[in-house]
This record gives C-alpha cells, structure tokens and sequence, in this order.
C-alpha cells in the first residue's frame, strides 16, 4: 500500500476533503476511529474529483478491486501443455475483459504452493475467484474459505453435497459418458473398456459412473486408471491389450487419452473402428480431427464454461456491492450443469 | 483491505501490542501520524506472534507481498498459443516458487487492456513486474513507470538507449542471425532469403540486422517481413517463392515460421536443404526435432531467460527491502545478454 511520488493519491484526496492524509488513510483501509461526517467527506471527495486515482481510493467507493484470480489447481507445465486449461481461460477471460475485469492468474509447481496462493486471496488483491482442475484432498478449496474470498468453481467439487452453498459450473460427465458406452453397445461391441481420468477429480468420477450405468457388471478389468494425457492414453492402453487382448471398443475420458490409445492400437496392428472402435471426451481441437482416423468423441464447451463461470462469479460481486457486501446466496447462485452432445467422425 | 471474521488479524497484533486496533492499521498503512516507540511496539508483536496474519502485516515487517507480477504484451491466445512464452514462464516459475513468490499473470485480450494492467500493477498488489514482447508503440512500460513498480524486461525495450536505468533480459539476437547466415553462406548459397518477425519488436529487427551485417547489400526482395506464427511463415515463403524463385536459403527469424517455410517448400516440389536450406531460431521443442527435416536452428535457452528475468528483479527487491525502500541501480542491475549456439540438424 506504498505511495509512489508520481501517483499522489491520497494527497489529492486529503487536500480536497480538508482532512490529513492520515484520515484518508484510515477511511480507506475500513474508517476505523474516524468520524462518520469525515468518513462521508472523504467520500464525496474522490467522488468530485471525477477519477479513481488508484486501487485503494478506488475500492473504498466500489469496494472492488476489478480484479478476478484464477487458480487451475495444477502444476504451471501442465496448464501449458493441456489445451483444456487455455480453452477455458479464453472464456474466462473475454467475459472479465468485456466487463473491465483484470484476470490475474495465479500459478503454481504444485500443491505444496497452494497455501502461498491462499495468501494472496487473502490479502485483498481481487474480488473474487474462480478454481478449477480441483483434486479430491486438496487442501485449496478450504484455505480459500478461510479467506473469505467469492469462488466459483470449475467442475463440482468432491466435497459439494448439492445442499451447501457452493457454486460450480459443470458438464454432464455422467450423461455424456453413458450416451458414450451407449454408442458403443449399439454397433455391437461387447468387450467395451474405460480409461479414466485421475478419479481424484469428480469429472473423471462421473464418467466411470456414467459407464457402469451402462455397463452393469462388466469384467471391472476392462477399466484402467489413467490421468488425462496422452501418455497415459498409451500406456493405459498397452495395459488393457495385455489384461483383455478381446477388447473391441474404449472410452477414454479425454481426447488426449484416446489420442494415445489410437496410437498403441495402430503400432499393434489393431484396427480403428474395425477392431476397435474408440470414442473420446471434450472434443477437443486440434486433437479431435488430427487424430487418424478422427475422433468420435462427446463435446463439452469448455469455453462457455469458462464464460459462464466468470458471468456467475461478476453477477455475484454485483450484488455484494449493492447490497453492501451482504453477498450470499439467492436463486441464481445454484451450480449450472451444461448438456453434451454426442460427435460421430470416423474412430466409432 | 478488508478483514474476514475467520482471520483476526489486526486484532491480534493489537492487543500483543497493547494498543488499539486503529493504530496498528496505521501503522500498517504507512505509520502516519503514528510515534516511533508505537510503530516499534507494534512491529514487535507481529514478530512475537511468530506468525505473518495476513498480507498487510506481513508487508508490515517486510514491505513485500512476495509476489511478482508476469506480463506478456500479446494476446492470451498467442499466449497459450506460442510455446515461447509457456518455457519463459516455466523458467520464471521455478524461480519465484524457490523464493516463495507468488507468480501473479496478468493476461489481456489486447492492447487496449494495457491501462487496466498498469491499474493494477499501481494499485499495491505485486512487488515488482516482469514484461515480456513489448512491441514498439506499445504505451504498457510508460504506464508501468507511471505505476512506480521495479521492472526487469525480457528483451531488450525498443526505446531503451543503454544509457537509462533498464534492466532487461535478452540473447544475443545479432550475433545469433549472424552466425545462421554465416552457415549458409558457407555451405554456397548465394540466394539466402530472411522470413523475419514483427518488426515491431527489438529481437526481430535485431536479427534482421545480423541478417544484413552479413549479407551486404543484397536483393531487398528476399527480405519478408512476418509475425512468428506458422501461418506467418507459410504465408512469407509462398510470397518468397513467387517474388524470388531462385532462393536457394531462408533464414527464419523462428523456429515456428521455419516449420511454416518448409511445410510450403515440401509442397512446392522443393527439396530441403538440397533446393533451399532452411534456418530457424530458438531450437523450440519439440517443433526444431519433429520438423521434416529437423530445423537447424540458433539456440537461445528460453527458460533460462525467464529465470535469471526473475533472479534480476528478487534481488533488486532484496536491495530495495535491505536500503528500506531506496532501490535504484547499481552495478548489478545491467542488462544481461546472453549467448547462443548454431544447432546443426538436416535442414541446413
């Protein structure tokens, strides 16, 4: 909360109201000790003085910051290299800038930085916050509460029992995974394999539930735990032809995965769909059309999601401001689970 | 600045101290109007408590937020885009995590958001600010200085003179264009083409500039300007092979327009490097290895930069904590430039 000499905010201010720096000072970190009259005075002085002059005078007329963190709770290298994180960012990111929000991410080499991350929530330098990629026993989402800071969540959070008031934005993982296996059953396989994700994130929960409503009480050795990256993809896969050389049709949960098992299959002579057909998640590009053959897969917008997340969390600091950071819940704070839709190429 | 009921922080230094609540928060703000015995007192406690409460405090006993903000003048979809800037900010990561500093991106959808960045690198949520691809007429380092926040740059600033307090980061870009051109010249090409990038920035008018310290006065039609994308570099080879058919050399101003070049080469009939030998710069992974044939290409260590970027400015913020705000230069805060290494692969 330095001052710097070619920014005189609270000069300005102080000048204008006829109070000393120090006043201004104390109103704008919370009034405390400061008479309501002079509070009121400093008040209509940065208010006639037509402009914001920096953050803190500006937040003690908004009480914003302008400013949203987005914290992917990942390693920086994987945000980078999984295109699942940008796509969601872009969202993001035109909704904040198209409401004059800074997006100020935050990122991290692991876990073990997370109660770094909490800090500076808490240290009010932004609004609000929108987490996602959240892992089951992450420490994140707690020290977040700790911090009083609004979230909204991308993906519903494992602890989320749908009664208290916690904001996601999802996909229907479980629908889309059982209109996946489903396809599959239809063109008449029956040795029809799963390749998870991490199923310490929800997402990857919900579709091995999604393919076990379907599935009922197939052989459990058809379902191999994977972690959303190509690699995995191909090491899952190897697995899987040596436990269940009969396999004739994979799920994989991401198309980064199926991308992978596409890849194994072909170097072990296996025909994609012939012998084995293969549909993927997210319908992700360039991945989704690349892949030969290309992709069947089941299309999330991870984009609007991205958009929408940022929509419910500045529709949220709105009605803190009028309601003077009353905040909590009403109607519109219920989590939203976006529909996903089934794309047929040449891989199923 | 407000406080949260789950972290009572003032509170507790205050009653430590022995004073009220509204004198520790001046103290925190800045110490106005507030008796030295009194500021000792309250500095005292917050170290007794053996514990930093929340990020005012903490900037209490050591004036830092221990966080840096990273801002790349691109886009955020070039950002995600271009794998450049994903290695620069791995080698920025790692260092700022090793000193426990939060790396806060800032991204943009474009210029016109650079006065909101500026807002709030001013408004007192960073120590410091890192600044990579600025392009010219870029007003962001103006607004910076407006701002008042230490700076080190990645690249050397075009409006920098070396005579001016900048610190920044770069490679030896001239040398590096001087050395691939060199290399064709020696393999006896007389037709050596240059595929620059944005003109706009230092390091791609400093490689034109090598290109042209050792290629004299030739044919100005081999010179095309471009943008750093593989797009960019398709697009600047078919202008080349209509301008110039008998280019026997491109000298690519990156790896990415390199791959682009060759791409157009291979479907023009053109053998690489037998017709035309093809140079790139950067050695990105894994484009340089997986281009058909392997880019040579001039070596810069991207991640490096990035962190001697964020070794740079935690030193100058060490200085500036240890001289209790006085900052400024000394010998340690010249640029550094560092050198790069001809990779001989196929192309060339």
């Amino acid at each position: 909360m330095t001052e710097t000499a070619s920014r005189p905010t609270l000069e300005a201010v102080a000048e204008r109201a006829g109070v000393s720096r120090a006043t201004v000072s104390r109103v704008v970190n919370g009034g405390d000790g400061v008479r309501e009259p002079l509070v009121e005075r400093v008040r209509q002085a940065v208010e006639e003085l037509g402009y914001v002059p920096n953050q803190a005078a500006r937040s003690l007329v908004t009480k914003r910051h302008d400013a949203v963190a987005v914290v992917i709770a990942e390693p920086e290298t994987r945000v980078f290299a999984d295109p699942f994180f940008a796509l969601q960012l872009r969202g993001i990111s035109k909704e904040l800038t198209a409401h004059d929000n800074q997006l100020v991410l935050l990122l991290t080499e692991g876990r073990d930085d997370h109660a770094r991350v909490a800090r500076y929530l808490a240290g009010g330098h932004v609004d609000g916050a929108l987490v996602f990629s959240l892992h089951l026993d992450d420490p994140l989402p707690g020290l977040i509460q700790g911090a009083g800071v609004p979230t909204v969540f991308g993906g519903r959070p494992g602890w989320s029992d749908g009664t208290r008031d916690v904001v996601y934005v999802d996909s229907d993982n479980r629908g889309g995974a059982r209109d996946a296996v489903r396809l599959l059953a239809g063109l008449g396989r029956t040795r029809i394999a799963h390749i998870t994700g991490p199923l310490d994130q929800t997402s990857a929960a919900d579709r091995l539930d999604g393919y076990r409503e379907v599935m009922g009480d197939a052989d459990p050795g058809l379902v191999v735990e994977s972690d959303f990256t190509p690699g995995g993809g191909e090491r899952a896969m190897r697995a899987l032809l040596e436990r269940c050389p009969d396999v004739d049709a994979v799920f994989a949960a991401n198309d980064l995965t199926a991308a992978g098992a596409v890849r194994v299959l072909r170097e072990r002579g296996r025909r994609v769909p012939e012998d084995v057909a293969v549909v993927g998640f997210d319908d992700m590009m360039p991945v989704a059309e690349q892949t030969d053959p290309p992709l069947t897969t089941v299309r999330q917008d991870i984009e609007e999601m991205g958009r929408i997340m940022a929509r419910l969390l500045l529709r949220r600091l709105e009605r803190r401001t009028a309601d003077g950071a009353a905040g909590g819940a009403d109607g519109s704070d219920a989590p939203v689970v976006l529909p996903t839709t089934l794309v047929r190429r040449a891989s199923a």
